[in-house]
């Protein structure tokens, strides 16, 4: 706040200027003093001015009134942990998909974009999420790439970079340091990423998946004091007693907020839990919600509504340092939320800075949508490519053949197995006709040359071939398929479309999602993408890929820090060693 | 803490360091959880590395390892607002003097020292503080002087002097905005002042007594967000509600924690409630406690002793973002209290930083005396001075004159009246012979001349002279006195021993306290002072002086900013009109 709003906010609160909005009658969900009670709320501008109990108004004047009958007024509310390109939606279309739901904040990893466009994948986010109405802050990813030497990625981060990148403004911190195996062992490139952020006093988020005891306090005693990887609901109580902030997740796919609350919900009023979503898809965001929607399983799960509702506002901010957020109080930004009753949370109306900005699940304001370079450039940097680079080269004529590949343990994870697979060799290549393998191949998309097959089982890729661009973490292309010559075409397809998810049969395509926009964000809005996803999905579930989201099975081949044994463009990859190793 | 600091906790974490102490059978009161339970510490030089419950320790090795016997452990604990200077020990003594209580850290507004002597005496603090076995954190004073035009004082805090001191090492934020009239009234000193902490993202120390309401909401929106001040415990929930941190006090003079409780102590779990000791004596020190004190009397007034311990450790720690400190968890600062009982709060043992400093009620370490060039300057500048300096010069040469001076509405308070009173004058002055009433004169003691004289009713100094440099705000020389040779010779006294509350009688020293460092702070420890506060008190009781606190009267009589007449080497100033008025 200037020292000028200061000087007429003042003057609101006093009575001297008008109130540029009242709103009356309003059940007032107080964070700091855990009541609710009516009240009239004065705002000047973006910030509040004076809060007076309904019974003591002595009515101020005011611009305009909103009277919202007794329904609850809480702060808007905060995202602890999320990344928007899980949604594929640039920041601006995901604006326009949570604001709705009560989103008013976010803290964003823009850890995919920036694997594959580094610097300028940042800026790009940045850049696209100017002039919202609502609040986009954003972490440096500290783990670009997630693994280094085993993949050729489309950037590095290091320390130095970090420094750089943190300096931007409304930048917070260090995005989840998910390399914790490289925190408790004092990897270096970690301890250095982790030493910038530290003296800079800034924010430094954690990922400790299973972590607990004394393993769990030497990654707190490494800097970072965050997690939203909580599974267990078990754990959620080690990390809380230590002070690690629990960021409760319900994703798309992860949904551990029912088990840690139940775990926790008697603890008195813990200040270092967080609600995220961390992925959520357009479809899941606009039928089921967003962060309102993980109020609503908290509060369901045995949370008290207070402690529920300040999980995703006083709490948050306090653990960002985002002054003047997260409360309803006077000098506060008025980001503020009337709803329902406090079991379903449904959000009737949002304020951000004082405006009306979405009632009744409509958005009220138009969003920007600036002309930024990077839509425009194709960053699926692939040479020319034959049938010969996607056929495996046995070293024997014809005959049967031992090669190593990998196994996925069921339909539903991203765990997979090293296997030992005996198969046809016909005139020197590897013949998968008649069996329920499939190949698979990551392409560097960043001008590497790169790439590498192998076979993979239990993929349940029954025909054709699925290519995709949105591959964790490195973001290389990733095909698997039964036939080389429809892989072929897929890649190709996907050069031309400049990124994106392509399903094709008989080198035809049978439906293509392009993601343009750094090889993983589409230009369509939530509405029109999420409805592709759902179409592309069923298509999907049709050709085999069974999972709770079959477009993102593919993306987890090349997730080269998930056990056992996983794919990248240098090679197969043994994860808990961290070898690339042979095949035959 | 530094990248290799980081790297040895992480390895006591796992074990691979041998822990430097481990406190076994604590009863942990986890302030993040909420929780107690049995658990075990294991600390790594000045950090804690790792936290395992007794029954599922796998015993690290340690080199030292205390057995607390289910006694518990709290984080150390944190004052939120005081004085060093009330207590007229210097920092190191204050030290010694408040650690063996169990305050680790403390948060102190060097708004006296500063009005004696300007940046000098914030450096002076700082350098008297460094390297002590407890943190001490100052701000820099916001209203110095505390009304401007109305008096000489040793220095004056513009917002650009306000901005360089704000980069000093320790120094948090901006201290107490006591002039909570012009933040309301947008007065553009406080507004300059106010901004340039409010720039750098700093803390603001509000003060704002009585203020309620719309007035509450103007002084937030002005900036400061903290208040010490709240005598009235329904003014807390107004402050609670609206965000305002309430540092509920109890100094030697206003006991306000037990109103304040009993009105917010059906909040859940409010985290903007601290406790904070203002102003105390050494005497109250060693007797009553420190923060320890504040607690206990929180915990009888029916605060849960959980949200008591939170208002001294995490609540502060958070409202400062004091990182690592207010709470026992691995990266923590290693601050910690062994305490009897949940009631009586007595202290049995402090560590600071790893180190046990004090142990039941005795310091353990050596504190640092460090030799400091202010301690040594006479801030006493008077120029000569004779008998006629300390009469009222009559209008007439003999008979009665109505005369404008102050009156006392109690003993007890700090309180006066306008009061015109009928005088006899001889030989051309005024003569208080036969009557109740004392002379009263405020003498510029920064070498700028000025002086002024008054009448003064119910003072209750029935006989002699008493003169002090202790003086709020301006702390220049102030002297109240029946007979004019007595003032003359306490005024000379005063300078003979660099400042300090001199009794006179009949020309003699009946006893007297040399604060020699600005005027206003002793070279002795806390319990040789205490003793010399008990018996100077009891002397003063005996010349009519019965307040709580006999020594601090005499520096109530220049305090321009408490209602509703008082004096200034000025003159007269009528406070609310801030004027200066003529006797006659």
């Amino acid at each position: 706040m200037t020292k000028s709003e200061r000087r007429e906010l003042i003057k609101a609160a006093l009575g001297y200027n008008s109130a540029t909005l009242k709103i009356e009658n309003a059940n007032l969900v107080n964070v700091f003093s855990g009541e609710i009670y009516l009240a009239n709320i004065y705002i000047y501008g973006k910030y509040i001015a004076d809060i007076v109990e309904v019974d003591k108004d002595s009515n101020k004047k005011a611009e305009k009134t909103i009277d919202i009958q007794g329904k609850y007024l809480v702060p808007g509310f905060i995202d602890s942990h999320l990344h928007i390109e899980s949604s594929h939606l640039t920041p601006y279309h995901f604006a326009e998909a949570v604001i709705p739901k009560g989103t008013t904040t976010i803290i964003a990893d823009p850890h995919e974009i920036c694997n594959a466009m580094g610097e300028e994948g940042l800026d790009y986010m940045l850049k696209a999420s100017e002039g919202l109405p609502m609040n986009q802050y954003y972490l440096v990813p500290s783990c670009i790439p997630s693994v280094v030497g085993l993949e050729n990625t489309g950037s590095e981060f290091d320390a130095e970079l970090v420094d750089k990148l943190l300096d931007k403004e409304r930048v917070l911190g260090l995005g989840e340091v998910m390399d914790y195996i490289g925190v408790i062992h004092n990897d270096k490139r970690m301890e250095d990423i982790i030493d910038v952020a530290y003296q800079k006093k800034m924010f430094l988020q954690g990922h400790s998946p299973e972590l607990q005891g004394q393993e769990l306090s030497a990654y707190l005693c490494g800097g970072p004091y965050t997690c939203h990887e909580t599974r267990n609901g078990v754990h959620a109580i080690d990390k809380i007693r230590k002070g690690m902030t629990v960021d409760a997740r319900e994703s798309s796919i992860s949904k551990n907020i029912r088990g840690i609350v139940e775990n926790i919900k008697n603890f008195k009023s813990p200040r270092n839990l967080t609600l995220c979503t961390d992925d959520r898809e357009p479809k899941d965001i606009l039928e089921k919600g967003h962060i309102n929607d993980c109020v609503r399983v908290a509060i369901d799960a045995g949370l008290d509504p207070i402690e529920a509702i300040r999980a995703v506002t006083l709490n948050t901010a306090q653990i960002y340092k985002l002054d003047k957020r997260g409360a309803i109080a006077p000098s506060y930004f008025a980001d503020m939320l009337v709803i329902d009753n406090l079991k379903d949370i449904n959000v009737e109306k949002v304020f951000f800075e004082g405006k009306l900005v979405a009632e009744n699940d409509k958005l009220l304001v138009d969003i920007k949508k600036p002309q930024i370079s990077t839509e425009k450039k194709n960053s699926v940097e692939i040479g020319e490519l034959s049938l010969e680079d996607f056929k495996i080269k046995a070293p024997i004529e014809n005959g049967k053949l031992e090669i190593i590949g990998m196994e996925y343990i069921s339909k539903f994870t991203s765990v997979t197995r090293k296997k030992n697979f005996i198969v046809d060799v016909k005139n020197g290549y590897v013949d998968l006709k008649g069996t329920d393998l499939n190949f698979a191949i990551v392409i560097n998309r960043y001008g590497k040359g790169t790439k590498s097959i192998a076979v993979v089982e239990n993929f349940y890729m029954n025909r054709g071939a699925i290519a995709t661009t949105y591959s964790h973490d490195s973001h290389n292309l990733t095909i698997i398929y039964k036939n080389p010559k429809d892989a072929l075409f897929a890649a190709q397809r996907v050069k031309e479309i400049a990124g994106g998810i392509v399903l094709i049969e008989n080198e035809k395509v049978v439906k293509e999602m392009p993601f343009p926009i750094a090889g993983m964000l589409s230009k369509k809005d939530a509405l029109h993408l999420g409805n592709d996803i759902v179409e592309m999905n069923k298509i999907l579930r049709d050709y085999g890929i069974e999972t709770a989201s079959p477009i993102t099975r593919p993306s987890t081949l090349s997730l080269i820090v998930i056990p056992e044994v996983k794919l990248s463009d240098m090679g197969l990859i043994e994860v808990v060693s961290q070898k690339i190793i042979k095949q035959f």
